[in-house]
């Protein structure tokens, strides 16, 4: 192994060099992780642009908190795992020591730590993580997939903090983009027999539909809603998306806000109906304990991953995604090291 | 027995008049109930002046749904009740074909009819009702006392529909009104160990701390709510109160809708908040299934009603009631005939 | 349509004949239906030696309690069909006064009548039901698959009483019936990504194998069970598979005992792993307020019923499957009119 | 401050010695603790006799997992406490890496250590103890109350596992032991309107019924359980007392097997009942991320401790408790320093 690598580091605000570093040391319960696959998300655009993320990324920082690769080397605590594993890792770290943490609600952590917010994270070729949030991947999830275990396991943490959904009901997700493929396909998986979407793009909505085999797919610039639904998954974030998707309600339902806002913003809720309709509104944040069940649907197949990654890109290209000069296209995962099986 | 009866009847929008009428005569799966009290809440306020409340009262009907009697006719059918037997009636009768009663969710039932609201009341001497909405009262539970056995079963609902409350929670009740009172009962009974309360008065305020062992009470029109809460119950129904609720959350919190809004009416919501602090905002309507509870709650004494029972009155003061003409006293009890023990 | 109809009545124990009947006129909330399929199971048999099923069979009797067909008839308060709507019975009837059904544990009633046990079934051709347990179907479920609606409802049922099922766990079911087959379907249409099955017979075991996509079948009559499982569901009813369903465990796993034993038997459990292992084991009682998922798992395909209902016979072979003259051969459907569509 | 101490040290099996030792350094995340209380429970006996407990404890070492202290020093990472703070600890360090951890089921991790167990407990005078796992007390809980928080937090997550208690339902507890006596007032606080207990001696049941306000107390030695009930709570941990507890069961019942029992030994479950009967038994194992509920219901005085602390000794009487040459005295907690307030 080398003792130098290269690294996509955050010097400042909008500010993005390709360095050569040192490779790092892992602590006595950490690993070194060779770097696969490295997903590029919102939170990154927030962070690059200054905002905050699930925590705040203070410069000079390495992004990349959507990790794939292999174990390169292991700190002196490290049990569980061996060099040559192949893993994923969870990026967030809970103190274990707030209120939330010591009652079970992690993803509310007063002290939130996250690989590639808080410290370096997978845009380099090689990263350290705590032993704890590395999770070693079957054969049969690639390391590209296995570059997607957190965002899907964000779904899968909404899906835990849903109220029971059952089979006869019919489900809307409000948005196409991957989130929103990734929840068409948990969503059947957990149960729901009927799902609809909503996009803006009679092309993508067509492929969509025959893909994830929809049942209606619903461009919004020039149609109506027409139907009401016992779950909606707003993954969005915009009022009008967050209002559509209170109002195309059934008696009962219940609208997951998956969808991040922009913070000053605000959507409008009927005061009458909230109670007439019994609805559930609820927000979800991040995905603690969820890694297991993200690499069980993978695994079987039950959620498919790689056709939706549709922007495969090098280290180099990351600047152009997160300023926006290069053209957008679906979701972005950069191959740091595509030749790792 | 006699064969006639007085009835406190609505024969139109704001108009209600005392009648002589026969008694009725249960079909084969009702009883006939000699009412002894009967309460009067926000709904008959609508029914009165031709608004919608949970169904729609056709005049001429007799209101009045939240009754207490004793059963002093049975129809053929029926096999679990006897002549002399100490009754309260949950009003709401649900249709069991609609696909909310077949999953289960009969508060949201396409076709309610209910005692009081589409079929007469116990705003009368004597009335029917179905035997499967008849319960027998332990001894315990004086007959004044179950009269709200209905609005303490609609706050049994909101239990049983939040997510679990725990003992480390802080509760906070937006509103001092009759529900608010019960709901700072049953939060205790049920095992949160803080609850506060807010309201507009200081005098009833102060009375309210001592009497329900609150840990705070809060003036609004004076003072700030100055802390967050993990529980917060809205018992009031207006935008202001609504958002004051959503706004004063600690991470994690749910939100009870449980005041009934004007129907044109919008509250508003952080577009961030809510995905930021995973909240969890919910509606609450009436309340299947809880009569057993309200009956174990309140024949242990863990919920008192008749201390906040304040307006104790006879048939002919209603209508000062409804129509406001009447000074406005805290709960209103109809005494139909107090002499049934 | 004609005013006289064949019947197949239990006159007595292990008695039946076939009768001519005239037609049954529905009452005022009832329907009148004309048989197409309907299912014979464990309970039949027990009904035919005289023994309780859900409850008593008082001869003479029709039985016959998984039944689909078609709307010939109407009682004049039945607003929700009409005559030629294709319907499958729930043949569960709740008294909706006893404390179960009033507290909304309707499986448990006290005083449980049913189409096809303590009334008239589907076991002639044509046959009165409430219209509150009268489901209309959707085109794409066919009336032979109906007849299983019952036996998926019950599948149904025990799937909402577990504790919630998440895809990381791994499933064992004990036995491989006709239930069992339902429930392999079924704990992957809910989430489940690993399915293994027991079974007594290579052959069959290697069909469900390939049919149902199972992990893993085990051959009890000469293998061990060699794995541990977190969902364990026990599909035949006798203390030896009981036993070994506790025994095949994962710490913190779940035992369903869905198969019905013999009211004198009793099975064992370790004092000590119930607590070590904070095992789960849970009976699971007919199906209440299942249909509508139970149509929509069918309607979708994601449960298939046609390929495993091995045995279609006619209302005179009845007596053979009951009295087990005829070779045992899976599941039993009577194709009472194979011609309604 | 002293750097010598006094430890009752474990030296080998069933072998206690006081031995003279040195104040122990906090690590970087942890804190040292000047012992004030010390419970003694059935895992002290076990642990002692060479059994396992929770986890294995391997001589020399110093038990004591019940502790409440006050804070002496800190390690150079600790932020949330300092020098002074009123501390109990959760004995439990949970891995968080394994797949049970990973999962959110703590009480069953794989790798659990112990203070008082696995790693020097608090029966002496000075113990370290990670940060995560102390738990600073409002004033209002005393400090030989806060030597129980573990134990109440046993009985906590047995409330917190279990399906959703509510008014109306009825519960039994079997065995009047220490946990027996916290479930009383634990399943009042939570929501049961009643609870029957029962035991083996009449005195101490008058007494029990008595200060807690039971329904009803039952000598087993010579009087039979009459009643059934929906809520079971398992205390004692034989098989006839497993067994009784499964018998006395309304349909629906739940039953919590909390009592642990001999690891060879066996209880018989009626096979048809369990069916019939629709029942739940499940086990309860420690106590994850219970405190923070232990205490609000120990501050708000719902849960009332030192009654029940009935036998208050030095370190020397340790012995004579764990070697039964001590007559038995109900809950032994030791005053390592009563002077701490
Ligand atoms: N809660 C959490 O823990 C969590 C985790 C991850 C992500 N998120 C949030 O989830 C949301 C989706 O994330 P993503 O990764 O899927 O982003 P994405 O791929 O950019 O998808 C957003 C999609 O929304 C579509 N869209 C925009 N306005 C719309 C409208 N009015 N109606 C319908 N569709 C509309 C966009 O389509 P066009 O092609 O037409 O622009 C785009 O495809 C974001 O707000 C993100 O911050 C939340
Ligand atoms: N969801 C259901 O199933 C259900 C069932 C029953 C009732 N409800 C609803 O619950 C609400 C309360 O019913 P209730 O019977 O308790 O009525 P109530 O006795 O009239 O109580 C309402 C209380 O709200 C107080 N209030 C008004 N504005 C306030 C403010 N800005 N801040 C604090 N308190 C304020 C009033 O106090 P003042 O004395 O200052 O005016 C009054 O005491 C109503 O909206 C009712 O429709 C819902
Ligand atoms: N809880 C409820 O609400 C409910 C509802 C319906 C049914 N049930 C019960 O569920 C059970 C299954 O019903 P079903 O309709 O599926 O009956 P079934 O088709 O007769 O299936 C029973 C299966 O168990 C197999 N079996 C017998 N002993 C076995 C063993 N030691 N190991 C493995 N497999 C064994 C039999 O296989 P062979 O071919 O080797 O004999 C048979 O295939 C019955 O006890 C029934 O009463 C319960
Ligand atoms: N699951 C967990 O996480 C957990 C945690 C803590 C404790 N536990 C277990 O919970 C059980 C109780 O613990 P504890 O601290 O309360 O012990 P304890 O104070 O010794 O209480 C046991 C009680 O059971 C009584 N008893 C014995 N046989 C009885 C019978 N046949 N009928 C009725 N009562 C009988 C004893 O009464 P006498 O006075 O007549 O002997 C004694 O009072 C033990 O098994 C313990 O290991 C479990
Ligand atoms: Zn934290
Ligand atoms: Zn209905
Ligand atoms: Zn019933
Ligand atoms: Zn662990």
């Amino acid at each position: 192994m080398a003792d130098k690598m290269k690294a996509l580091v955050m010097t400042g605000k909008q500010e993005l060099k390709i360095e050569e570093r040192d490779i790092p040391t892992p602590k006595d319960d950490e690993v070194l992780v060779e770097a696969a696959y490295a997903g590029i998300c919102g939170t990154d655009n927030a962070l690059f642009n200054g905002l905050p993320g699930s925590a705040d990324a203070v410069p000079p920082i390495v992004l990349g908190h959507e990790n794939s690769g292999v174990i390169a080397g292991l700190g002196k605590n490290v049990k569980g795992l061996k060099v040559g594993d192949r893993v994923a890792i969870d990026p967030n770290i809970y103190c274990g020591k707030c209120e939330y943490c010591r009652t079970d609600r992690f993803e509310l952590c007063d002290n939130l730590s996250a690989v590639g917010v808080t410290r370096d994270g997978g845009l380099e070729q090689y990263f350290t993580a705590p032993e704890k949030v590395t999770y070693k991947l079957p054969d049969s999830v690639s390391l590209a997939a296995a570059s997607s275990l957190e965002p899907i396991s964000c779904a899968v943490h909404t899906m835990k903090i849903m109220e029971d959904i059952t089979p006869y009901q019919k489900a809307l997700i409000i948005g196409d983009g991957y989130m929103a493929k990734l929840f068409a396909q948990m969503l059947r998986a957990y149960g729901i027999q009927r799902v609809d979407m909503t996009g803006r793009n009679d092309e993508n909505l067509a492929k969509e539909k025959a893909e994830l085999k929809l049942d209606k797919v619903i461009n919004t610039t020039k149609e109506e809603i027409t139907e009401n639904y016992d779950v909606v998954i707003e993954a969005v974030g915009t009022p009008e998306t967050q209002e559509a998707a209170v109002e195309h309600t059934n008696k009962g339902a219940q609208v997951m806000m998956f969808g991040v806002g922009a913070p000053g913003q605000t959507f409008k809720m009927n005061t009458y109906e909230i109670f007439k309709k019994q609805l559930t509104i609820k927000g979800s944040m991040i995905n603690p304990n969820a890694f297991e069940d993200s690499i069980a649907l993978v695994a079987s197949g039950a959620v498919e991953i790689e056709p939706y990654q549709d922007n495969i890109l090098s280290l180099d290209e990351v600047e152009g995604v997160l300023n926006h000069t290069t053209p957008k296209k679906g979701k972005s995962v950069v191959a740091v090291n595509p030749n790792l099986k």
